[in-house]
């Protein structure tokens, strides 16, 4: 079935290029976009007119944790720097003596929650790390938004006693890492090739030597991608130096580790000499800006583009909001920079369309153009804080905000219309994952304590 | 009349702090507060009821200019850093052979759709300083949004020859002076009170000695606060060194023009002994963080949070969107600081309300207690982006956004219902606004030459 869509403003591709269509169409067949330009000469099944509104690409998040994300990671971690880490991390993996707080259908509510959330802010491909994959794979099945994901595996994950973080010896066996493969196994491709499972070594601290060579080993012959976090942290940098003298980019460089397929998050912590590594082995870097500026850490987004490495945006446990996300990489860098033109709002779309299908290892998405897939976002441009607009990009980046996302197809399929979910029960999502948290956080007061309540509780005034 | 509202969760004062009522309900009659708590004992003659939402006092904007805000300061000036003065200064105050652009109806528009948009984010008290200020006052009137304003009057205003910046010799006369005693007289306490006119010298290097020496005399002979700006630009505080051999800071502390009834916007630039000044003197910094961000600025608001100065927060020129304003505050406070307590949500929200009320010298609004004036917002908390939430105030101010803001009562008066604004015609605003823009961009574009849109414009691709 051929559907057309009229939109106010259409930000199309032609082949190079973001480009602008003023009062355009586009019209796709299936999953696929088949014309996109001012008027399209042949009949169509279904018109939808969205004008005056403004049609752009669905967006690509690289890097999300939809378990913790309204667990842990919302009203609760703001303003208190890295300190949580204490509290929150034996919360989502457990304790040598007590098994994670959530999981069975908590851990489903609490991902499908996330998974619906990031959908709302014109996000249409999510890239989940977690250890609780089938959750969000199962979400995304149902919600119709496009997932890459994989099993966030290791060997020996540290913890604190008494202050210091302590690394258990590796293990031989890593259970995570088959479950991963078996996940490949079975998703791989399902939903119209809209699931895909990469590998996902957590980190080089919490990795044996031996699982990161296997891991590489088997991305080569599965031909997956993989995913991973590196130099997020002092103690990983400090422990991979003490282990093996290197640098943890260096120590992944000199196992031949990196590669065009490789997502790294965060990469806080680095030397020039890593610089020139991850340059050279043309790996591609998930920045988190609202992880780091909660927390007051400057992150290298800027020195990393100016080498050439191919730097993209994910949410990680934070906001899910990615034209928040958007807007903060952009003025984190300005600021860390001293220079408003550090990043600018043209590379910032760029990094969530062309850069991040190009970190994905795609040409179909990230972008509106015949051939691609049908991911197609809709933003209701006629309100007060976007309108008069004399540049629909700028306006878009700086001005918009995730409500302002009125429509969203997926794989040519109507998710969101009227800013509602039309393939998911929205109110039992929120109900379910909020009787879940509520439980899980009252547990963890007594037993960790959380932070406290930034208001006194009262019965009058 | 007497009116109740029910709200799931209802921020409120307890004389000394904001505090928590859980399932409580406001009681107001006419434009001030009588009763909040868990459950009135009296009568009413009308309740509203938004339950599970959470209910804030309205938040109050110190620093505004709702002219150019949407001319010149949306999808234009953004990623261009201070640059943009050279064309953006004669497009809004004219050159020596041609008039202001905006003017008349058009002027009127412009202004009137930025009073909106701020109301829409959850301001229900703004100061805006500008000298169309006739045109916010009937807006603000019309639209039922607390007011506050001063004509933006000066005697020497600079202008770029060459590269260079010149200053006129001041004149004797300020028409602008008497203009903006005529509004006092005209305007003060209009509509219920809801409107204050203030005095608006422009600033130290743009007004004579004489006339700051005239405004401070006329400040306390009538009783009116004022606004300016402080040591925003290099240029000024050069220029006030290289004319006195002093700071703009001292140099207005010598003429003992500060005091606790002085908003002064942006104090960017400044040194360890103005900063004691400042303090010593009791004025009040409006701190504008888009502004700052924006053009890679790191602005001092710890610093002057530490000496004891009471800042608070504006959104200049830019996007009217005070939440993002708040958070932008907080964020890049902990990037400046390398601190992730540099400013804390607790800190942010209390720049808002209390202390923002604070530097308009009133203890009736920026808060929800018996006795305040009933400004009210209600906030839809009932969305995947905040929910589920633990801690109300964290929530608010980390992830809702201006749309999120569903109620605005001002002075007792629901102003915007359903996210639906009741007293003024939205679309009529949008349309003359825009129109209003695109003619004088037009004649910019011919003029000075705007910045490029940033994607080129095709028919198909």
């Amino acid at each position: 079935m051929k559907t057309k869509i009229l939109g106010g403003e259409i930000i199309a591709f032609d082949g190079k290029k973001h480009v602008l269509i003023d009062k355009g169409e586009i019209v796709y067949e299936e999953d696929r976009i088949i014309f996109a330009g001012e008027s399209y000469p042949g009949d169509v099944e279904k018109t939808i007119d969205v004008r005056p509104n403004l049609i752009i690409p669905g967006l690509i998040n690289v890097h999300t944790h939809s378990l913790t994300a309204p667990l842990l990671y919302r009203g609760i971690s703001e303003d208190e720097g890295w300190v949580l880490y204490k509290y929150l991390l034996p919360i989502r993996y457990g304790t040598p003596t007590t098994p994670p707080y959530a999981q069975g259908e908590d851990a489903y509510f609490l991902s499908r929650l996330t998974i619906l959330d990031i959908l709302r802010s014109g996000v249409t491909t999510v890239f989940e790390q977690t250890d609780n994959l089938e959750d969000p794979i199962k979400a995304a099945r149902e919600l119709g938004i496009r997932f890459y994901g994989c099993h966030a595996y290791f060997n020996s994950m540290p913890f604190e006693k008494s202050g210091e973080v302590i690394y258990p010896p590796a293990k031989d066996i890593c259970p995570g890492f088959d479950e991963n493969l078996r996940l490949i196994r079975e998703y791989q491709n399902a939903a119209n090739g809209r699931i895909k499972v990469w590998l996902g070594p957590h980190a080089p601290d919490t990795c044996s030597q031996d699982l990161l060579r296997e891991t590489r080993k088997k991305a080569d012959e599965l031909k997956v991608g993989i995913g991973t976090h590196i130099s997020q942290s002092l103690t990983e940098v400090n422990e991979i130096k003490k282990r093996f003298n290197k640098t943890p980019v260096a120590y992944l460089g000199d196992l031949n580790f990196w590669g065009k397929d490789v997502i790294a998050a965060h990469a806080i912590h680095t030397t020039s000499s890593d610089v020139g590594i991850m340059a050279r082995d043309g790996m591609n870097v998930a920045h988190c800006a609202s992880s780091y500026v909660k927390s007051g850490i400057h992150a290298p987004l800027a020195r990393y583009r100016r080498a050439g490495i191919n730097v993209v945006l994910g949410t990680d446990q934070n906001p899910m909001d990615f034209l928040d996300e958007m807007r903060l990489a952009l003025f984190s860098s300005k600021l860390n920079e001293d220079d408003p033109k550090a990043l600018t709002v043209l590379d910032v779309f760029n990094m969530v369309t062309l850069k991040a299908a190009q970190a994905l290892g795609r040409e179909d998405i990230g972008r509106i153009a015949p051939g691609a897939k049908a991911d197609l976002v809709v933003v209701n441009t006629r309100q007060t804080h976007l309108c008069p607009h004399r540049d629909p990009l700028k306006t878009l980046v700086y001005h918009a905000n995730r409500n302002d996302v009125e429509m969203v197809i997926v794989d040519g399929k109507t998710v969101m219309e009227g800013r509602r979910v039309l393939t998911m029960d929205e109110e039992e999502t929120m109900a379910r994952a909020e009787e879940a948290a509520r439980r899980l956080w009252k547990k963890a007061e007594a037993e960790f304590g959380l932070p406290k309540i930034l208001l006194e509780r009262t019965s009058k005034v």
